[in-house]
């Protein structure tokens, strides 16, 4: 053995701390005229975001805003919120993003809980970010409040915009006049430093600030570069939030590419379609809820032929292979993900195998629609009885826990040791989400722990039983959950919103057609025993919120015995 | 400010040294049955690959090698060396690129510097191996002889691999069986331990061996990959020698793509052409000696039609702008890197900016024969007046010494304290190399320190010299050296070598020629006073042996003052 070999210690020459603020950097350098982010009538190249973002940094650090301090931006995909991605940890601060979509108490708890410095707020939201802070000083005495920039958008009516300036608000563009361009920004010194924290959206009660690390933020940006086949020069559409999990770390993937960010603000088939169109796009994340609207366009016209095969990462629910199949069809590719907050979002892949081009199309999106395989960046990915902590064997069949280990996990949550002591239990981060593992070592999840409908002595997978009612002709979209069942415990309740143009005045007739449609395709417990009709709440990143359809359930009292 | 926001520690679930190894885990997983390894009639799948490499780890901790040990391989570019960048690491132990046109003497000095305790040589290579542990033991009393095992390949005459045999060596099949398949590997504790060990290669005296860490090879990996557009499933041939600097990580790039890997033992342009056709194959890396065989690829039926755009990375000497624009005429895409051993390969590109597609192809092969700028991996680049450790001015024209400082720079060269200190002084690692950085903020590598001309008090590019006298129409390869001078000290001295199918019959004319062609196209101190014709003297990795060259002119004597 010879020690020598190893014994060669870290300089200032051979070790940085990993960081994706290098990129931009890097981009500006390499591709200084290429355009950075297109918003509307606003065109940035690469050597402007970047000199934005310095002086944003430089803004900050002259109120000393820096190391430990928390921003919050409160914002739809604007350049603003780009930008803020690079210039608040430029400053050596922490950038969290608020969902738009919150209401203004839970807007106050976490302005609260993360005891945030300041907000830069887009004009449209200004007055409840104002309802926000009053709420805080109301339920907190010696409450500091936030200093507050207002972005203006000349997309929108200068009305909120005005209202704000008179309140003596001060305004984004100006507080970036008032930084320099030529900021000597500082580099993390340690690449465990935090970067960013968003709180988990609300399928749950209690929200949960999960804290991420410049390291676990420059690996999952090269890692979703490469699991997505982007290269250099992307041109990326956003209709997933920023606000979402930092865009699933894309932010910095596309400086680290030297890409193209096309922001959107309101998000429809139509918008995506003409982007597409205007900008080239090669690239977009959404929701199954947005590739629903896309391949239900309607009117037709409104979709347009592609320039050329469009890549879109999808995640959130599982989307039904009936949708997978429609969008191929359009000339999406689709890429099926999954992932959480807590792993800087997408962590498993749907790896697409070329031996399934020749399979018929409905096989090849049920195979495509499975969660898939870890990310690059993730080290270790296993179903799991939590129990015994082993794994379940790769059946198809066997259900346990999905767990995570490796560098895109987050640092934890944020004042919170009990949610981190659970979450982190023997060594592996516990998702709450339960699959199983196929024999080809794909792992497919089958629910939320909580989302399991327990009928009888059998686990019924709400999932499973909406990919079935996703084939029935009439149904847009459906959530199913459990109903207190007087005989069974629970058992499936279908909520179900219909395709325009299906007639919907006869609910007793539609709902017997569907219960008839399933039991036809499925075993017959589980059959819905319940189906109602009318819009899913949804959270602001398109997931359906199933626990206000499981109290909407209970509600309704439990199904009789006799019923059905 | 908030500590709580920086205040969560790593833990077992959200902290993973970084490694290379793990991509090859997740190829076997993702794709079992696509080839990995293509060598003649061998073909490997990746999860054969996984398993031969386990069973490498597996044979090799049988024998009780591992952490703080170094494993040699003195093989080109077969499967066993491609496992070797796995298996070794994989038992812990620091796998030593052995280059195979070094001498036994040579050979003999790095095995006992490196304290080697086992080397897997191939068989063509087995007598070599025993020259040099002849040598080692005449040597040193004391010297304690690796475990040998051989790698027979059915492409080359038995006769070797029956002499090893003989001699009691073990085989590699063999070695292998007695390996586990489901060997549990260890992953590295610490993402600074060492992965590979690597001689620099001579154009300089004294061998120094260069010790580069997981960390560093994983991230060049990734880096390698995103600068050069490499994706999924990539196909790629193996020209550049995997025992130089570890085929700028290559090996470990592939099995992150789940690529495919073509090996080749002896390259020539019919080879290069035979396997793009045969294996569509999409990347390969060579040198500029390469390139000039496949630009003049003669007989011309060689060339074969390429079945798509095929990406070539070249580095080693700047290649001349006239073989850029020959490849890119033939339908190669070659992307221009610059980099060392000390920086685990290329730590510059020139990216391509797609404004220079409209210039005419001399002037954009002219930008593009830049060294560029830096690498995703490597933090930091600049061209540094050493004297003040001052940036030079982005003008074109300011020379000063590329330095590098990031995450893609070495630990350190092995047992060389003096060289460390030297190599790392002032926080930067200290290329050697001199250069000038364009406005564009492009670098362009002017010379080796040593290779500077110095001719009166001018400064003499000996590759702008070289650069011009590539577009001579007889002019195969040039090298430009110092000459010492009676009048100037030194002046140019030019070793050309000349296309097939010039009549070099009278060396007189043609050198008179050479010297006409060169004052009408550069300045008069420029124009070499001395021309020579014959085969330039190459490293194993295709770089001119400047060293060579230059003691060739000083036994010629000083140029007269009289003469030319």
């Amino acid at each position: 053995m010879d020690r020598d070999i190893d014994d060669l210690p870290k300089n200032d020459a051979n070790h940085t701390a990993l960081t994706p603020l290098w990129f931009l950097e890097r981009a500006a350098l390499v591709h200084p005229t290429r355009r950075s982010v297109v918003h509307g009538s606003q065109h940035y190249t690469w050597h402007q975001t970047y000199q934005r973002c310095c002086r944003l940094a430089s803004a900050l650090s002259n109120l000393s805003i820096g190391l430990g301090h928390t921003v919050g931006v409160l914002a739809p995909n604007i350049p603003a919120l780009y930008e803020a991605h690079f210039g608040i940890p430029m400053a050596g601060a922490v950038l969290n993003t608020i969902n738009i979509r919150l209401n203004a108490s839970r807007i106050a708890f976490l302005l609260a809980h993360s005891s945030t410095v300041a907000v830069i707020v887009d004009q449209e939201f200004f007055s409840l970010l104002q309802e926000s802070l009053k709420i805080c000083s109301e339920k907190s005495k010696g409450f500091k409040p936030p200093i507050v920039v207002v972005v203006g958008d000349g997309n929108c009516h200068p009305d909120a915009l005005r209202h704000a300036l008179a309140k003596g608000v001060v305004e984004y563009e100006r507080f970036l006049e008032s930084g320099d361009p030529e900021f000597k920004w500082k580099p993390p010194q340690d690449e465990w430093q935090s970067i960013a924290l968003g709180y988990t959206s609300g399928t749950t009660a209690s929200p949960k600030g999960v804290v991420l690390h410049h390291r676990g933020a420059y690996l999952m940006s090269l890692s979703g570069a490469l699991t997505w086949g982007m290269n250099e020069g992307a041109v990326y559409l956003w209709t997933l939030p920023m606000f979402h999990c930092n865009g699933w770390c894309y932010p910095w993937t596309l400086a680290a590419l030297c890409g193209t960010n096309i922001c959107l603000r309101h998000v429809t088939a139509k918008t995506v379609y003409e982007a597409i169109a205007e900008y080239k796009v090669t690239h977009f994340c959404a929701a199954p809820v947005v590739l629903n609207s896309i391949v239900n366009c309607s009117p037709e016209e409104a979709i347009l032929p592609l320039p050329h095969v469009v890549h879109v990462n999808t995640a959130g629910s599982a989307p039904p292979p009936s949708v997978i199949a429609a969008m191929s069809e359009l000339g999406f590719r689709v890429t099926h993900t999954y992932g959480l907050s807590e792993t800087y979002g997408p962590s498993t892949v749907c790896a697409w195998k070329p031996e399934w081009e020749s399979l018929p199309i409905e096989k090849s999106a049920r195979l495509s629609s499975r969660q898939g395989v870890r990310y690059i960046a993730l080290e270790g990915l296993e179903v799991m009885n939590t129990k015994t902590m082993q794994p379940v064997p790769a059946d198809g069949a066997t259900v346990g826990e999905v767990v995570m280990r490796g560098n895109a996990v987050m640092k934890g949550y944020l004042k919170n040791p009990k949610a981190n002591e659970e979450a982190f239990a023997n060594g592996w981060f516990h998702s709450g989400d339960l699959a199983v593992k196929h024999p080809d070592g794909y792992i497919e999840i089958k629910d939320r722990s909580k989302d399991i409908i327990i009928s009888g002595a059998e686990n019924i997978s709400s999932v499973e039983v909406e990919n079935v009612l996703y084939s029935h002709p009439a149904i847009l979209e459906v959530s199913v959950v459990a109903r207190p069942d007087e005989k069974w415990g629970e058992s499936p309740c279908a909520f179900v919103t219909l395709k325009s143009g299906v007639d919907g005045t006869n609910e007793q007739r539609l709902a017997e057609d569907i219960v008839r449609f399933s039991r036809s395709k499925m075993p017959a417990f589980w059959v819905p025993k319940s189906v109602v009709f009318g819009p899913l709440p949804k959270t602001a990143t398109g997931k359906t919120q199933k626990h206000l359809l499981r109290a909407k359930a209970k509600e309704m009292g439990p199904v009789r015995k006799s019923r059905l």
